[in-house]
C-alpha cells in the first residue's frame, strides 16, 4: 500500500504532465523535487517502479494512432512515447531542475543494481540525457591556477583514476608549464563539470606514471615538448553514467593542444589495464596459459615483476575477447572504440595498491594519431580488429 | 533524378547514422550543413522530402520489436524513433550546429507551406527542439545601455509589434529609468536572443501606445512605479516557431520586476488585437451583427473611432469563439491561455497604419493576477471560459 | 565679499586638509564636490581663485625649512608643496573623485582663458594627474561592436576630426573587416574613454579622407592590408587637456597591430593641416610669398583646387617655424615630436567645409616607422629639424 | 669606484629623464628595472646612495626659480623636484612598472635599515606612492570560495596576524556563511591584493581566538548575526609599508556590512596587544608598578593566567603613553586613530606561542561605532585623549 505522501507524489506528477495548472507547473517540478529528496531509499524504488508501470505508453492514444494510421510508423512512434519522458522534460524546467534529474538518475541507477526490470525507465532518462548532454551543448574548458577554488575542490573530489593528494597535488597537476587539465561542462550544470581529462606535456612518450606524478621533477616549457600524455580521465557525474563524452573530449583536445603548441606532434594515453590480473588468474586456473607464462602469473603474484608481464599483457590485449567480441579490458575498448591504437607495454609502470591489484602494475599507451583514428575505429567497430603497434603484435605471438 | 551533389549529401547523412567513421562524425556534420547551405530552394525542399520518406523508422527493426515483444510499447518507442531524429542529433554535435539547424527548419517551414505532407519531417524538429530549448536550459537576461551594441542591434531588427526606428528610439526603450527589456537566451545560440519583452513602469494602466513610446515624455523614477506594462512581445528565431517559451518569460519577468521593485502592484500588457477588424467585416457581410454595431463598423471603415468600438470588440473577444473552442483573437489566446484576464479596452489606441488596419487602432490590456493566474488558466483551458473584468463583461452583454 | 555658502566651501576645504575629522574626509570630499557643482560660473572663479592664493605654500613651514637647512633642497621641496595639491588628492578619495576633479579641472581651464594668473593652481592639477594617468596606470582596448552601447554612444560624441554621423557610421567605423578603433581607459574613470585613435587597414597610403569614410567602399580582409593608416585621433576629457597620451597610444597601436596583423608593413596618419590657410593668408598679406604661390592662394580661394597647393603646403610645413623653434602646424607639432616623417601631401582630400576653411582641402601623411622613429624624434625635438620625404623635400624647393 | 655596469644604470637614467630618446623611453624603463633586478645588495645600496645624491634638486634650476621670483614660492616647489621623483614616474610606464617599483622601495627599506640616510630617497618613493595607491583608486573586493586559486594562494602567504594552516583553514575562513574577506586591490597590481581583512559574523563580542579560528565550531547564517568581528588584518605589500589604507579598509567593509546584512549592530575588532609583557617587564625593572600588579606580572611570567592581567592590560592602554604622546601600543594607535573606542579586555584569548610572548596572551576589542567615530578620532588626535568604555576605564584606576 502506497503512503499519503507518495500517492501525492504521483499525483502531483500527473497535475504536471495534465496541464492543468500549467502556469504552476515550475512550483509543481520543485515539489516533486522536495518530496522525491525526502523519500528512503525503499521509496524511492517504489517511486521508479510506478514511474516506469503507470507513466509508460498511454494505450488508448497509442492503438487509436494504431489503427487509425496503420502506415504511419512516425505516428506510431508519437503516439507510443511513454509519459514518463514528458514528465521528466516538464521537471527539468524548474530553476535547478537538471542537476537534480541526474542526481535522481543516480538513485535510479542504484535501485536498478538490485532490480535491472527497472531499466526501461532508465531508458527515458538516458535518451533524454543524450539529447540535452549532445556534444553541440557542451563547453571545454581550461582549469588552470586562475580558476575559482569551487571548481578546482571539485576537480579534486571527482578524480577516479590517479588520487589528487591535496591542493599542493593538485597545484602540480594544473600550475606547472608542462600540465594541462581539460573538463567538459553544461550550461545547465554551471560549475560542476561533466568529465576532464589530466595531460603531461613531455620530450617522449613516457612508460611510468609515478614520474609524471611526482611532486620533485624536472619541468619542461610548453615549447620543449613533443608528446602530449592523456594520464587520467575522469568522469564526474555517476548520474549521466553511459551518456558518452569521452571521445569527443581526447579529440577536442588534441585540436586545442595542436593549435597551441605547434611542436606537439605525438598524443599518446598513459593508462591503465584494469582486467589484466584477474583476466590471467583466471586463464590459470583454467589452466589456458603456456607454461612459460603460468610461471609469469605465479611469479607476480608472488611479488616479482618479471618483464615477460609484457607477453603476458599483449596476449591479454589482442588475443583475448569479450562475449561481444571486443577487447576484454574496459578501458582497451574505450580508446580503440575512439580509433586509438595500442602502442606500448609497460611491466613496471605503477608501484599504487591500486595498480598492482589489478594489472601487477603494467600500464600501457594508447596513440591518438588523427591520420588513422578513423580507419582504426572502423576497423575495430565492424570488424573488432584490435590495433597495435608492430613491437605489441609481436610480443602477442611470442610463446 | 537525384543530383550528384545531393546523392552525395544523403550518403553522408547516412555515413553520419551509421556511426562508421564516428571519428569523423563532426566532420561529416559540417559537410552536411555546408552542401545544404548551397541548395536551391528545390533541391532544399527535395532534401526535406527524402529525409521524411527514407529517413524516417526502420521498418525491420520495428517490427522485430513489434513481434518480440509485442507488450513492451515502450520498445516500440525506440524501435519506432525516425531515424532523422538520430540525424537531427548528430548534426547538432557540429560547432554552431543549434543555429544551423534552427536556420534549416526556417527553410523546412517555408516548404511546408506549400507543401504540407512535410509535417512529420517537421514533427522531428519540433520534438527535439522543444525538448533542447526547455525553459530549464534558457536564461533571462536583462538587456540594457551597457549591452554590446552587437545584441542590440538584433534587437531593433528582431522587434515585430511595434517597431524601433533606430538607435535613438531603442534607447528610450532600453535606458531610461522607466523602461526594461528582458530576453530569453539558449547557451547554443550564443548572443541571439529566442523572444523579448519590453516593459513600461507607469503610474496606471495605460490606455495608448502612442502616449508610451513618445519621444519627448515625462519620466518617472522605477520607486515611482505601481504598474508594469508588458507592451511589445517579440519572438526572435522563425526556426522556433511553435516552441513556446512566451509564457515562461512574462512570469519570469514578473517575478523579477516584484524582487528589484517593491512598489510595482499591477502587471499588465498593452496589447493588439489583431483579428478584430477581419473578424467584424466578416460579422457584416454575414448579417450577423445587430444594427448598432453594424453602424459602428460603416463608422469605423469610414474614418471614424466611434467609442463603441469597445463594446464591439468585448464582443469579438468574448462571444466569438475559434473552431477549437478558445478565443478567436491569437493573442487573446496566447495570454488567456497564460492565466491573465482581459482587463481593459481602448478605442483609440494605436494610430499606427498597423494598428488601423488590424483594429481600427483598438487595443487592451490583459491583466497578470500572480493570484489568480493558476484559476484563470484552467478556467480557460478547461471550460474555454474567457476572463475578464467587469468593466468588460457589462460591455459584451450591451446590446 | 564672500557668501556664506563660498565661506562653508573653504572651511571645509581647511577641515579637509587638517585631518582633524579624518574619519569623515570622504563625506567632506563629497560635499565639497556638492556645493562646487551648484557654484555659479562667477562663484567657481573666486572659489579656484581662493585656492591659489590661500592654499599655497604654508609660509611659516616653508621658512622654517629654508632656515634650519639650508642645504637640504629636497626638505624644501617637501616644504613647499603648495597646501591645494595635499587638497586635491583628498578630494580624490571620495567616491568618483578622480572623475569630478577632472570636471573639475575643465571648469578651471575655462576661467583661465580669462584670467590667466589662475596657472599656479592649473599647475598643481597638471602636476597629480601627470602623475595620475601615467602611462603605466592607462589600459588599451579594441573598441568593436560587441563594446556596450554606452560606451560606443561616447565614443560618437567625443570624435573631434571627422564627425560620427550615427550608428551606422559608427558600424562602419568599429565592425567593418577593416577598420579597428583603439581606446585608452583609466581604471578610476571607468567605462569613459581618454583618448581614442581610428584605424583603417588599406592596401596603399591613402590621399583622400572621403575614401576612408565612404558607406558604400570596397572592403578588405585583414590579411589583404598592408598599412595601417591613422585617420583620426580624438582627446575625450577636457579636463585632461595638456596631460600627453596621444604619442603612448600611437605606439601601442603599432605594436599591437604588428601581432596582430604580421601582413602590415606601413603605418601611416592621414591628418589635416589646419594651420595651412591662415597661415598663407597672412604671408600673402605681408607680401612674402613669391608670385606664383600668390596666385596658387587666390586660387584657391577662389575656390579652385590648384595642383600648386602641394607646394605651399610643403613650404608651410618646412621652411616656417613657430616662435620656439618647432613647426608651426599643431598636428606636425604632435607627430613629428613622436618621431614620425612627413610623407606625402594631397591638395583634394578633404572635402568637408571645416577641411576646406582650415586648409582648402589639403591633408598629408605621417609615416610612423619604428626603425627611424628614435631618431626623428631626437632630430626634431633637438635641433627642430623636419624630417620629410624625399618627395615633400623637393615640393618645398620649388620657387 | 663604479662598476661599468653601474656607470650604465644611472647614463640610461639620465638618458630616461632627459626625454631625449623619449620614444625608446618604455626599453629605457624594461632596462633599468632589468639591470636593477640582478645588481647585489651592495650595489643595490649604491644605486639608491646615488639616486639621492645624483637624482636630487637641480640646483642651477633652482637658483634660477629662487631669483627670479622670491615671491612665488609655488615656482619654488616645482623647480625643487628632486629628479628622482620624475625618475620613478618614467619607470612606473614600463609594463608591470608599478609592481617592480613597489618591491624596488622593499629593497630600499631594507637598506635604510642600515642607512637611514637614505630616507630622502625614500620620501620620494613614498610621495608618490601616497598619490598613486590614493584610495579613489582602490577597488574592495570580496574574497570567497569563487575566488581564483591564484589569488587564495596569496592570502595564504600574506597573512601576517593569525597564520592560515593550508587550505583547509583558509576554506573555513573565506567560504563558511559566518565568515567573510574583504581586500584592497590596485588595477596596476591586477590580482595583488593590498591589505585584507577577515570578519567573523558572531552572536556577541567574542573575547577569544581560539573559538573563533577553531576548524569544528557552531556556525550561524548571517542572519542570526548581530556583531561583525574583524579578527586579522594584514599589509600584503612590504613594498608600500607606511602607505595606509587599513583605515579606509576598515570603514569601507563596515558600510558594506551593514548594507548587505541589516541585522548587524556591532562592529567590533579582536586584536592582539603585541606591546604589553615589554612595557610591563620595563615597568617591573623600573620598579615602576604596584607591588600588586608587580606580582601579577611574576605571576604572568612563570605561566599563570591571573586575572589581574586584565588590570595591567587597562593600566597599559590608558595611563601609558608614546614619546609623542599618542598610544604606547602600535595597534591601539592604529584603532585609535581610526576612531575607535577600546572595549574590553580578555585575559586568555590566545593560547599561540606568538601571542604568549606578546601579552601573556591577552587580546582586547576596540569598538567601531559610525555614531562616534568622528568625534573619537578628533579627542585623541587633538587631545590624545584615550577612548575606552567604562568597564576598561575602571580597570585601570584599580590600585
Amino acid at each position: 500500500m502506497k503512503s499519503a505522501a507518495q500517492d501525492d507524489i504521483f499525483d502531483i506528477c500527473e497535475a504536471l504532465l495534465s496541464g492543468k495548472g500549467e502556469a504552476t507547473g515550475l512550483a509543481q517540478a520543485r515539489v516533486i523535487f522536495d518530496r522525491y529528496a525526502r523519500l528512503t531509499p525503499e521509496k524511492k524504488h517504489h517511486f521508479f517502479s510506478t514511474l516506469r508501470d503507470q507513466f509508460g505508453v498511454d494505450r488508448a492514444k497509442f492503438e487509436a494512432a494504431y489503427a487509425r494510421d496503420a502506415k504511419s510508423l512516425r505516428k506510431l512512434h508519437a503516439a507510443s512515447e511513454p509519459l514518463s519522458q514528458e514528465l521528466i522534460r516538464r521537471l527539468n524546467r524548474a530553476p535547478g531542475g537538471t542537476l537534480r534529474l541526474v542526481s535522481m538518475r543516480q538513485d535510479l541507477l542504484s535501485c536498478m543494481e538490485k532490480d535491472p526490470e527497472l531499466k526501461p525507465l532508465d531508458d527515458d532518462f538516458r535518451h533524454l540525457f543524450s539529447s540535452w548532454f549532445n556534444r553541440g551543448f557542451l563547453e571545454l574548458r581550461s582549469i588552470d591556477w586562475n580558476t575559482p577554488a569551487s571548481i578546482l575542490e571539485k576537480i579534486i573530489r571527482y578524480e577516479a583514476v590517479h588520487e589528487i593528494r591535496g591542493w599542493s597535488d593538485l597545484r602540480r597537476r594544473v600550475a606547472a608549464p608542462d600540465r594541462r587539465l581539460y573538463a567538459f561542462f553544461h550550461p545547465a550544470l554551471l560549475d560542476d563539470p561533466l568529465i576532464f581529462v589530466e595531460v603531461a606535456l613531455t620530450s617522449s612518450i613516457p612508460g611510468n606514471i609515478d614520474d609524471i606524478l611526482a611532486s620533485e621533477r624536472y619541468m619542461l616549457t610548453p615549447d620543449q615538448a613533443s608528446t602530449a600524455v592523456f594520464y587520467s580521465i575522469s568522469n564526474c557525474q555517476d548520474g549521466l553514467r553511459g551518456i558518452s563524452f569521452g571521445n569527443f573530449l581526447i579529440k577536442q583536445v588534441v585540436e586545442e593542444l595542436q593549435r597551441d603548441f605547434g611542436k606537439l606532434t605525438t598524443f599518446v594515453t598513459l593508462s591503465p589495464v584494469p582486467g589484466l590480473r584477474s583476466w590471467a588468474l583466471a586463464q590459470q586456473e583454467a589452466k589456458a596459459l603456456p607454461e612459460r607464462l603460468d610461471k609469469v602469473v605465479q611469479q607476480a603474484e608472488a611479488g616479482a615483476n618479471p618483464a615477460e608481464l609484457s607477453e603476458l599483457t599483449a596476449r591479454y590485449m589482442l588475443v583475448s575477447r569479450s562475449p561481444r567480441g571486443g577487447a576484454t579490458d574496459p578501458v582497451a575498448r574505450f580508446h580503440l572504440g575512439n580509433g586509438a591504437r595500442l602502442e606500448q607495454i609497460h611491466p613496471s609502470a605503477d608501484t599504487s595498491e591500486r595498480g598492482q591489484k589489478a594489472s601487477w602494475g603494467v600500464m600501457v599507451n594508447y596513440l591518438y594519431d588523427l591520420a588513422t583514428i578513423e580507419h582504426n575505429h572502423e576497423a575495430y567497430s565492424t570488424a573488432d580488429e584490435i590495433i597495435a603497434s608492430p613491437v605489441v603484435r609481436r610480443l602477442a605471438k611470442t610463446r
